[in-house]
């Protein structure tokens, strides 16, 4: 397999052409953002922590039947992925307000909510990814009515799938974010990555924030945290 | 009827306590606030002018079958109309992109929506009335689907009731905003108003605005705007 050109570069990992058609390389860097790229910074090791939590949770949700972009890990940063076309929808399902919804709806971070709440955000760092309803997804024409309702269903089950395997690992899952892509056949499949980037975790006693608010509240330890993830979930850390 | 005292005093108008059961006393008011209450001013005449409109505009819609708690006109600044119970959510459609939904997805003023967007905006002044989706009011508890799904629908029905109307009186209805409360007995009830301060009109010749973006931009001429509105909907001003 050879790695060709660079496709895309993002905030927090590069994607590249390869001679394989319809796989895609991708390779995880140690850069981190936070308020739509207004504090920058570089962890150590983020990149590899975050390729090697991402493909044990892909790896884990493929089993539990959740279809997925991902192929195999390359290196300590690096993965193979089937090419998708991204759908430009943030979709973040939440158990406990935390964040931006703490701050939308009033409600203190930590209160439980009485349901799981879906979100959909426009993917576009112009507009800071804005929160959006169906009908605004109508207009935008980004996603028909019936890929809308896939991905809130999509979203829900990876959590109910997500929220177990953590709990038995001593973690609270708080909220996290996908993203989906389009296969050539027409098939929506989960992509991007799943890690404390993308995640909430809390240790289950502390309630110790084992994830990117360490480094967007400026808490320390940025690096420890995605570690004990990693921990928890069995994988190891060469960093 | 007696007016008893004061129940609430919202940003334009003031609701009374009457000495009859399930009937509010409602008094326009010449104050205009704009950005959540940061831009302030009063309006010579806009108590007046949004009290006759409004009167306008709900006994037409009752005629189209729309239910609704307009009462009665008693006075030029003063209307009587049934209690309700508002429903914390703002109810916004959309034609054309304009204002919060322009700057939202990034599109020019004045883009013909492909189909009506409906949005709900929480209304909790403290927290800048934010865009919520269905998730959002499910956790909130201010709404079952049922009644979502009825918000919505109504008003979709009254966005074709009154585009139909304007675009007969030579003005396109841009977007508004509705407000509806429940009833003793459990009905849902347009309620609030419908007036310049809560639609956006603009002249279909001139494309001239007819409404409070003359406040909110500086445009100058807000009252006589609001009594050209008058006028086109065949009341009079006595201001």
């Amino acid at each position: 397999m050879e790695k060709l050109e660079m496709l895309y570069e993002g905030k927090a990992k590069r994607i590249y052409r390869t001679d394989k058609p319809g796989v895609f390389w991708v390779q995880y860097k140690d850069d981190a953002t936070a308020f739509n790229g207004e504090k920058r910074a570089q962890i150590m090791g983020k990149g590899e922590l975050n390729n090697r939590i991402t493909s044990i949770f892909f790896r884990m949700l493929k089993k539990k039947g959740i279809d997925n972009h991902f192929i195999e890990e390359l290196s300590s940063t690096e993965q193979l992925v089937k090419q998708v076309d991204i759908i430009p929808l943030e979709v973040v399902v939440r158990n406990i307000a935390a964040g931006s919804l703490a701050k939308r709806l009033g409600m203190e971070e930590g209160t439980e909510l009485s349901q799981p709440v879906v979100e959909f955000y426009y993917k576009d760092d112009e507009l800071g990814d804005p929160l959006v309803n169906d009908s605004h997804i109508d207009v935008l024409g980004i996603a028909t009515e019936e890929e809308r309702r896939y991905l809130r269903e999509m979203g829900l089950r990876i959590n109910e799938i997500l929220t177990a395997y953590m709990r038995e690992r001593n973690i609270i899952l708080v909220d996290f974010k996908l993203e989906f892509g389009r296969t050539e056949d027409g098939n929506i499949l989960l992509a991007d990555e799943i890690s404390p980037d993308t995640c909430r975790f809390w240790d289950v006693d502390t309630k110790e924030k084992l994830d990117k608010d360490r480094f967007r509240r400026d808490l320390g330890n940025v690096e420890d945290a995605y570690k004990e993830i990693l921990k928890r979930i069995g994988g190891e850390a060469h960093v």
